[in-house]
């Protein structure tokens, strides 16, 4: 195991092929610097009269008139609609914007959206392109490392209910996703944090030998090494692929991609969405998820300090809120994988492999004990 | 052709199949007398800790009880939410009453919910249970004509959005369609004529037989004639599954099933919603599709008589609101069928044969002149 190369060869773009079940066409990921300039990465997509950008106020200054450029070249009208940037805006009033922008327009049933951001923009733009006229094509272009390293792959579309997390939504695929790495140029440093996250939870679920190489580059990834980025990108774009074709509706094996999620999102949902960002809770989460794995014998003790000084090298936070034993468990048992009112955790069962299992609430507890302020 | 037999054995429960695209699995329509208030009805339906009837003011006091008496010797949970009746609250504030409902309860992933009413409420409910989680379990019980001879069948769910009716919606198919005829008796007749308008629309578009045969038996069906609304079920359903199987997501052949709907939707848009019931503006709207079916040549001058004679004697308005034709054309014009600013409408090209074809605005224009008041 070596640092990544510095060879600029392993930046060229990188397609990941996604498959889906029968009757569904799969679609590609491209990953590459200069992606967004490049009229390649947009051929093929579907045709329409129109195209509808949904991006934010954050995002679209930068980004948005080279997008605008490329889509000019194919469809005869490029709109964009620009909602709130943030995670308390992912509701159903910023959606109802893009709603009203396509039916002021008397945008048609073959419109295509364009998914202009983060992860925030990307599920919302997928969930309103699931919903609108029973459903429209739709293009992701993340322009942050959790989407795309994440959030962008695999369908999965929601926005929140003041009760829970991304509890409204639905499974529909995107078209293509088009990972342009420049773009993490510009991410603030605490955008980039939150990513590492998605980022190292693909190691312990599914790739021992992946968890070594973030520990070794993780530095290179902070301080924006474009090579190691786009090896982190390309290969958990490549475990999500594996994850997502064999499960793409959450059967079963699809749930390991929510480690550290459970806590996470009753964090988030617990402190109000948006005062952390969502891959800081899954940071934090996947302490506590680890240190249950050791707690229910299903890992070595040495596998959670290991867990949380990688969290906690990626500049996460590895303290939970004090929100009360009490209320997490409460707010965890409104979580989608929970069943009859039994939580089901998602805990690493070795260094690669995870499942999902019930953990008695005290012994939830006593983790929450230890991992909170 | 006879009128229909009075032989009570014709309304013994029937089981129309619908079948789907490969990978999912297809489901039953029962139509029969006294279904709600039989265990067998509702055997085989999908297992959960909790089911969440959806329904409303109006319907609630008739039914509401029995269909909980039913589910409670399968579900340990049986909880019930009322929707205010009314096209008017087809809309996200009240499908977020069912949102609210289901999270205070902790409902899981396995909730299987349950509409109880009319097209409204079927169409709300389905896609409550399209979104929630992405994606519940949930049956048709309608209870209306209209919603038992076709909003129930098919898996069209929906939300109106102030610019376009059924805007926001998904394709979402029902684990079974339990359609009661004894529902139909406390009916009122308003209700009975707009679903009247529903059962007309198959002949011309599909089947020149049951057209002849709904001429025969139309004064039957406004007497409640058991046997004779039985039968307009269940052939209706029969043609439904046929036009679904083939085409479940309208790429083509499904969009027939919209004839008269074009114009009908923008009267009810136009009128604000709840002013005119769906299958009232569906009539109208069927008498205007008919001319433009004639003044484009496809159809032979005397289909019009035929078909407004047929739609007025069901009690249904053939003459539409004077919104003026500019209003008209603009509202179609967001209709989903419409392709680049092009409206497409559904028009009958034989006796029980129709498709899809665009018109001049001033042939439509003409149309519109002839029938509004």
């Amino acid at each position: 195991m070596t640092a990544a190369t510095t060879s600029l060869s392993a930046i060229k773009p990188q397609i990941v092929p996604i498959a889906l079940d029968e009757g569904q066409r799969g679609y590609d990921i491209l990953i590459g610097a200069g992606l967004l300039d490049q009229s390649a990465s947009f051929e093929g997509l579907p045709k329409a009269a129109a195209a509808l950008i949904v991006s934010n106020e954050t995002v679209a200054p930068l980004f948005l008139q080279r997008l605008q450029t490329q889509l000019a070249k194919q469809y005869a009208r490029v709109d964009a609609v620009l909602l709130p940037d943030g995670e308390q805006f992912k509701d159903w009033a910023s959606l109802n914007l893009v709603f009203d922008r396509l039916l002021e327009t008397a945008s048609d049933r073959k419109t295509v959206l364009f998914a202009l951001g983060g992860g925030v923009i990307g599920d919302m733009t997928g969930f309103a392109a699931a919903v609108y006229m029973r459903g429209v094509p739709f293009v992701q272009v993340p322009t942050t490392l959790l989407a795309q390293v994440d959030s962008s792959v695999g369908g999965k579309t929601a926005i929140n209910h003041p009760l829970g997390k991304n509890m409204l939504g639905a499974f529909y695929q995107p078209a293509r996703v088009i990972a342009d790495l420049d773009s993490l140029d510009s991410l603030p440093q605490r955008e980039l944090s939150a990513g590492l996250a998605e980022v190292i939870k693909y190691g312990p679920i599914a790739d021992a030998a992946f968890l070594d190489w973030i520990e070794l580059n993780l530095d290179a990834m902070l301080a924006r090494d474009k090579v190691a980025l786009a090896y982190a990108v390309k290969r958990c774009c490549e475990i999500k692929a594996w994850v997502v074709g064999q499960d793409e509706r959450e059967q079963g094996l699809r749930a390991i991609l929510n480690f550290g999620h459970t806590f996470g999102h009753a964090i988030e949902t617990g402190l109000g969405y948006g005062a952390w960002l969502h891959g800081e809770a899954v940071g934090c989460g996947m302490v506590m998820a680890s240190d249950l794995s050791v707690r229910l014998g299903l890992m070595p003790a040495e596998f959670l300090p290991r867990m949380r000084s990688l969290i906690e090298r990626a500049g996460l936070p590895v303290l939970g809120p004090a929100l009360g034993a009490q209320r997490y468990l409460e707010l965890m048992r409104v979580d989608k994988k929970a069943e009859g009112g039994a939580i089901r955790f998602v805990l690493v069962e070795g260094l690669g492999k995870a499942g999902m299992h019930a953990a008695p609430d005290d012994l939830v507890a006593q983790v929450l004990a230890s991992h909170c302020a």
